[in-house]
């Protein structure tokens, strides 16, 4: 039974997986790396910069010191930008005791190694950890998981490191699914960024809710064809980290990348999107490393393709859409 | 190659399918039972009931006259409401020549029977005609189709009918793909409006995205459970007529399934906002078909199960949503 908790990274993520661990009745420290923010938390038990409206219950502590921060805990859960999990976790790693649960919330694929976030946790901790890697995705807004409202999302690793962290998580409003096919729920968090990118820029072009469906589904489709040539099973691509959080980011406008994509279609310049938003929008990078993937593997990924034209090569909306609909007919399996 | 078409049924979607067809440049009869209205679209060209603002093309000629209709026809496309195609199609039957092609649109499971569409056509119509009895289904939006904005949707049946279809529908702002999973494709269109329904409910309670998009994942789940049953593969389940169709139908304001289910939510009776639409909402109809198949079957479907409850038994949203979320944990392929 887990009793004390680790989250690392303060984001709107981090900071509503911290509040439902602290409601589930679990001690939990968070850890921020910038203390003038930490000593904020503490006192006015809010997050100054993101979800400002949800109070800290008692048991959360935040804290900038992430030895204190990981010492003695039994589950750490990271949940910094997927740019920053190999140097957080590496600098965590020697107060980490060995058959703590190490839980990745983080989505998408490392630039340079394309490594999932998996491979990267398990490169940094070593074997002796591995069996104790958990990946944890799906559909979840993090306001919402916050505000205590239905939320499902999905563990996946090796028993019996899933059932411990889906226990610990899971009652009030989130019920926690549990599954052994981690490369499939690393890649379905990771790419699912990338369509919502599409979306985005379908729905700024204004071409209707068809389209959008189309781009989803046949966006899923290019998903499982990279997923499964990794590793992956079909049907996980069905399940919460895949279709489930795909739904989520392609048709709810929290979503940044899907904020990204409605900018793009709009005619603005990618800088000038991303210093509105102020904020990461992973699947600005995952384009590109998904892109690198899909050649690497040889696989076709038309929506992705056109998402990194878009984005990288200059290549307007329209004619990114013009390239889609002018495909030769496919199979629905395809 | 197909010239010659027909549709029955002047219904929205049909409307579009008929008007979709004259514009890839086909002869187009549309066949309606009211004279009155036929004689409307004639000479205004204009559906007086659906889709108004859409003109309908000079190739299109609409009849009250089932034999005319079909007389000559290379390719009979059926969409009028489910309960009404073994009797339209019996009154039509003796005047489609045998290797016709047949294509359904309506989407349903037949009350009683508990016959699929597929086989409801293949039993009124013979074995001669088996071989080209076609479904179309997909993420399909009747306006947006008619309006020409980018739509997909997928022809499933046997091999050279399909790619006949395919041809005939595909072109302009449409990308028809192909399947030989009829029963998938007939099962996940007609399943996927119950699971319409439990979304509008989740949204008239007002419960947020991340329930919706957890309805949609595990709604896709027990549909994927019962098709499996059935003989569809799961794979299909994740295409247009699966995912892309429930994802359409369950986001977009446009379905008459969810704007039931929003009613529910919201706690009006189910008389009421039937008789406020005005229109048949499948799913109405298919709760209880579904609801029958998977006690048939022994197939867990909790939430037709409970959609089944809200509507003809007289659960509260409230309670229906507590019994789902109060639900043991389970993994994410179940």
């Amino acid at each position: 039974m887990i009793r004390h908790c680790t989250v690392l990274g303060a984001g709107s993520f981090g900071t509503a997986l911290a509040v439902q661990l602290a409601r589930r009745g679990h001690t939990v420290r968070l850890w921020d790396r910038n203390a003038s923010r930490c000593a904020s938390m503490n006192q006015d038990r809010r997050n100054p910069r993101y979800l400002k409206d949800i109070e800290l219950p008692e048991g959360l502590v935040a804290t900038p010191d992430l030895a204190a921060a990981c010492r003695g805990s039994e589950m750490v859960v990271v949940s910094v930008p997927s740019h920053a999990v190999r140097d957080v976790v590496s600098a965590a790693r020697d107060h980490i005791a060995v058959g703590t649960q190490i839980c990745c919330a983080s989505k998408g694929i490392e630039a340079g190694s394309l490594d999932t976030m998996h491979e990267v946790l398990s490169e940094v901790l070593g074997l002796a950890h591995q069996p104790q890697v958990t990946i944890l995705s799906g559909p979840t807004f993090a306001l919402e998981l916050a505000q205590g409202m239905p939320t499902t999302i999905v563990a996946a690793g090796e028993d019996p490191a899933t059932h411990a962290v889906a226990e610990a998580f899971h009652g009030g409003g989130l019920r926690v699914y549990h599954t052994h096919d981690v490369i499939g729920v690393c890649l379905g968090g990771a790419l699912k960024n990338v369509v919502a990118i599409a979306c985005g820029i379908s729905d700024g072009l204004g071409i209707g809710l068809n389209a959008r469906a189309g781009i989803i589904t046949r966006g899923l489709a290019e998903i499982r064809r990279l997923a499964e040539t990794l590793g992956a099973e079909p049907i996980t691509m069905m399940g919460l980290a895949g279709m489930g959080d795909l739904v989520l980011t392609c048709t709810g406008n929290l979503s940044r990348n899907r904020r990204v994509g409605l900018a793009l279609g709009e005619g603005r310049t990618l800088q000038d999107i991303l210093d509105e938003l102020g904020e990461v929008a992973e699947g600005v990078k995952t384009a590109r490393t998904a892109h690198e993937l899909a050649r690497l593997h040889d696989v076709e990924m038309p929506i992705t393709e056109q998402v990194h034209q878009v984005i990288y090569e200059g290549q307007s909306a329209r004619d990114a859409l013009a390239e889609l609909m002018g495909r030769a007919r496919k199979h629905d399996q395809h």
